[in-house]
């Protein structure tokens, strides 16, 4: 089993792993074994059959496929999964096999073994995202004093670095990256409540069962089952969504920012990467347009998990049948785009030359704003505002320099020196705090 | 390759095959093959290279993992394959290798092999809308006199019948399905215009490529390629949305006339189907379940889907990226509520007894709408409804028929006879025109 | 009452008119008089009632504010609605109150009030629609020789004309409005049903009722009532989806062309529209920026009114409630979207200067595909493919033409002759069939 | 300007209130004046700027329709706003005017006053949350011995407690306003960065002024602007869809028990509560209804949120725009969710004989499960599935409980004594650890 070409932009290969059959069969048997093993430390059920139940308990020995068909019959996969446990342990012990599952329902095993899962996609996930976070820290120190155009509604504005804005990525994408990790935290429980979520067929000993049963799993015994109280998972999904929203915020700046036309950045090429079938020339934003994708795709799958949280009673029909795969398409959504944007952060190549082309192409009406701020108090905010539009709409017209146009108009030059107009002309003199508020993100949190 | 636990309950077993490995690689192929000889026809390839390209392209030559992991770094499926098939035909004939995809880009064969997907699943689709819409007309025809109630924000309301109930459904979903159907015919034509769109390599020769291709393939020959406008795609996937809508109101339906408490309706049984692990008694709405699940996730895919028709220029960097799991995702969601539906209708019980006990046990009150208006004229219509409050509050706190207080207030029989109240009190005499709207709504359309 | 600051961005004035206040009071009591109206003509109710409620169904004497109140306590305009005008028309003719809402019930009302509002909306869409529409096959003909680069995932590829972008977005739109045009024809049928949609109440002469009412208020009678079945209304959204989604393809096109370091393109200015508070030198994508605002906030309209569909039984407890404010959201962001780019077609400034001179800037590398393909038949796809990448390489590292280079390759320049080579830099002789498909595009759909 | 008919079943008066023309007036031009303070009073600008621009700030002397309307051309109530403003102060005190506005951008008025608004929903929202949690406390308490039906897939399961049932519902109610208190908090930040996020027009004060700025309107001040970088709205419009979430299962769940053939509980009514314009009987669940709608319409909304994160460079052109509607709908539909669970929950009526009534009306199949396992030890799992199974059909077949049928069986009372089965019929004693879950999901958090 390994990845679909369906899924293949959809998905890191070792995210393709966590929820395989083979990954996901074996995350619930672990949750049976694990079981088993709780009950009988704790005299429930007898040690040979928590034995018989965990030798039987190997994923090898079943058949996936017809799991699948089962679940799709019995709208769960904890039925099949529990039938054909019992079949095999009746074949090795068959006083054994009535102790499978004890006192447990399917969707504890289903619950469970998402969690465990879960806990896979984690670390896998927090892996790539320590990348990028380097990789960004590290080029946003390379480019603090890397001066670019700033961009507003896709329009030239006063000028920033490129180390800025590569901290602006990373703020983004560390108070992202916290919630999701905060959020895995807190989801990560145990789920175990037996048919209505009382423990009922435990007796007393429900607690006691369940509190061993976490630590058999290394997951935290929460405060009550949560059979049809989905909040924990739908955070967890929505955090996701917001870090996959900055990783997206990113991409399409790169993507902007690698148009022929401004050609400041680069993804990094490589064999099989960016190419074009037809256009040799051609070096695409391969992982920008995956990390789009999948920005694209997480709303909607945020949506759909917040939608299906109204579920009935002590066990939903519906909402609950539509989380699986929606929370593993958007933990892996989040994976593609993260691994992509943390290979493009390693990886990308910076144009100084091209950055300081293009600022020096708007021929200084970027300063616009800082000339008429000069103005103003002589001459008062609209008359200053409206002498610059004039002054730009000359520079624009004439392929000539603000500046120059600004020292020839004497309502202008009346009020400001011509030396005071022409320190006007340097971006790095109109960079304000840029470089403090750099600092600020970068800095690690406390 | 076969279905995958984590979608086992998101699409039926046909479903998951048409999006399966062999069946993409199969139409990739079967566009490159069809290209390979409309071109050759045309003279515009050797006749020798489209039989090579013929030989090479047999979808179990290829590996398609291989070609997954081609595809999350090319951005598209296309890409890898080519560059897989081309080197398959060098094996067979060198001379032939460079004719493999002549003027074609990779989205062509992305696009078009999508599209022949889709052809494969409308089948599919329709064989089952086929099975419930004779289903339900069946169950309309059979409960045309099974009096129910009516039931109007989860509460009683004047009674209705069963046939006209199902005939509801099957209103909105013919339409439904009319909708999709056109879509589906709308959507299914030839992806072909080359790097930019404008068959630039195929010099004057691209329409006529074009249209034999279109012949090869059976499909229409569009007014001009759709490489960054997809609204054909996105109005099938929207009109599946409203299609699964449908089937997921009636799913709704029957999964509330199944609580134990109500109990008018039951699923089908049968193997594996609707058990519990831990609770022999019960029969759970799993075809409901599932297509309220699929209920549930449709919306947010139309959600991405349209969200992603926002691509950039002549091929777009994310929203086109997004769209085959998408939309593969939507059309398996609409498979597995439809052949729900479908199984449900074909094998539902219904329970006429329960139905009219249900009503019985309102004692009347759903009939006081009745008395309000035969009152309104006389009292007027405020005072008319004040005292039908009054009546149904004492009917309810005293355990009586509202007939039977009714003809205890003066104030009521003042203005009718006991007899015409006790008229009031037989929901056969008060169904209005509910017969005339059920046979409108089973009727043939057009 | 006008237009709130917070939806100031999300509608235009006329369409804020059609969900106002008054026009939704004004709908509701159109509803009201017109089946008194019907009701009287049939003898259903006294002509004298009919006079009197035609009378006191006028807008100006209700509260709309008192009104807003009410329905949130009731759950539905419907009901407050009802009541003040019983008691406009008791103070009118006591006599009539009780005829008020005869053998109606609320959702009719309210209902048939949306699809008369809606009704309203058509009429101004179409119309912006149709500027649009004019606007653009006028930019098509004027640019139909107008060369500029085609962008594939936003990088460079071979030349399209600008009338076949323009032609691209005016078939897309097209498309889309046909389908939301029929989806509004679908829609705009009266809902008449009373409490459990049997019309019960009205005895035999539900029928009559009902279509008596459609023709007052010039509405189609359908099927049945669609209390529950909510499909045409969806149909209606989705399709204003699928539309806003190409009008925001059109829009995210002209935004990019709209850069600074493109300037291909830009919108009409004029007073208020594009500036900046502190950047005299602005012209923004403003209509772009709304229209693709709308283009983000429709598919989530589309999502909830599609998961809303699952309504209960005879009347629905919170998917109906939801719908008013979607499908008026929906309905208004399509309008400022159509709108918006109406305006912009309208005035859009093309520079086929800056056209020209960004395809010149790539130095013929978008037509690597073109030699390429010259050279294959005779090297082989693969080793023509490298040869173009090495030359590519070397175009962009020595700021040479392509063809320059290749001319000085003797693998090259064995296979082809100098002369051939340089017809290949000509844009427009690689236009392939552009023209055929603009005029495919563009041609009156039959 | 009030309550808009279009909008009366998604917002509270008070969060209509909170969005209003006037409202968002006055907090534009809160952060004026107090830009204007701030900056004289670290001798940025004159102290009678300071003062003229102070009293020009007043909401009352603007016309917000004429802002709507500049709104809707300039594509952000900054730009039309700040020029009426200068218009005010040009007539106090013409000296002034220029320093309107001084250093800041039109976004950073219309973001912070955005945050103050939410700061103003925040409070109104926590008031509602905390009549809930006090009255689900309430209800949790004084039915913790209440037994009642457990119920999964909308079928019976063994029992359960409503204390249990509802301090489910707090348990994630709690969580769910943790994490919107907390995103409240982080969101809660000024928005300063002039045109380009770096305060270049204030030159080394920039973070003096920011600082100032952010002690006047009591806001925290932030690492750096985030004119592109949304992620602390999105996580708030998140934490806010999962808390919508919860209510809408609380929602759920009451309309259910609501309805007449179950008969558990009832909202509360009152005046304008519930009722039906048609049906004097009813009594509807109207609270429930808006709270489902809210929970409906909140995921499209959060979808729409995160989806228009992806913001191009210092400025987005589409994604910021779609924010201000979207938010604040879905704040005021999470506020009329909790305003309604708070009013239903403190009004519930609870009907504990209607919980015993529909337990006793299993006839004891629920307690299969529990049989079951006491026969699995010694006859098998399967076997003792199996038995069970056969019972249960013999019991709903012959309406006899299934002890009684039970008691008659061989296989049965072969293993299990009479006592012991007649023993498990008993729904107190079937309750598991109910309580102790109960207990640890109302206790008070740390």
């Amino acid at each position: 089993m390994a990845m679909r070409l369906i899924e293949s932009l959809a998905t890191t290969e070792a995210l393709d792993g966590v929820f395989s059959n083979e990954s996901i069969l074996g995350a619930m048997l672990d949750f049976e074994a694990a079981l088993a093993r709780a009950e009988a430390r704790l005299g429930v059920i007898p040690p040979t059959a928590a034995e018989a139940i965990q030798r039987a308990a190997r994923a090898d020995s079943f058949d996936a496929v017809e799991l699948a068909r089962g679940t799709l019959r019995a709208g769960t996969p904890g039925i099949p999964l529990v039938k054909a446990l019992t079949e095999r342990v009746l074949a090795l012990d068959p006083a054994s096999a009535g102790f499978v599952h004890w006192g447990a329902t399917s969707q504890d095993a289903a619950d469970t073994a998402l969690v465990l899962l879960l806990r896979k996609a984690q670390a896998l996930l927090a892996a790539d995202h320590s990348r990028l976070d380097g990789a960004l820290r590290r080029l946003s120190d390379q480019h603090k004093d890397t001066v670019m155009l700033g961009r507003t509604l896709l329009q030239p504005a006063p000028p920033v670095t490129f180390g800025l804005k590569t901290a602006g990525w990373l703020g983004a994408l560390r108070r992202g990256w916290a919630r999701v990790d905060a959020a895995f935290r807190e989801a990560l429980v145990l789920q175990f409540g037996g048919a209505s979520g009382t423990l009922a067929a435990l007796g007393e000993q429900g607690i006691a069962v369940g509190r061993a049963l976490a630590v058999e799993l290394g997951l935290a015994f929460p405060d009550a089952p949560w059979h049809a109280h989905r909040d924990r998972l739908a955070a967890l999904v929505a955090a996701s969504g917001v870090y996959t929203g900055s990783l997206g915020k990113m991409a399409r700046d790169i993507a902007l920012l690698m148009q022929s036309e401004v050609g400041e950045v680069a993804e990094p090429g490589g064999p099989g990467r960016g190419g074009s079938s037809t256009m040799p020339h051609k070096r695409n934003p391969i992982a920008c347009a995956l990390t789009l994708a999948a920005a694209h795709r997480v709303p909607g799958l945020v949506d759909t998990f917040l939608s299906g949280m109204v579920q009935e009673h002590e066990r939903g029909a519906g909402g609950w049948q539509a989380e699986w795969l929606t929370i593993a398409a958007a933990i892996q959504a989040a994976g593609v785009a993260v691994a992509s944007m943390a290979e493009t952060a390693e990886g990308l190549a910076v144009d100084r030359g091209r950055m300081r082309a293009n600022l020096e192409a708007t021929r200084g009406v970027i300063f616009a704003e800082r000339v008429a701020m000069m103005l103003a108090p002589s001459l008062g905010r609209d008359a200053a505002h409206g002498l610059l539009e004039e002054a730009t709409h000359a520079s624009i017209a004439q392929s000539r320099r603000l500046i120059d146009v600004l020292c020839e108009m004497p309502e202008v030059t009346g009020h400001l020196s011509i030396e005071a107009l022409r320190e006007c002309d340097a971006p790095e003199a109109y960079l304000g705090v840029a470089e403090t508020f750099r600092i600020r993100l970068i800095s690690p949190q406390e």
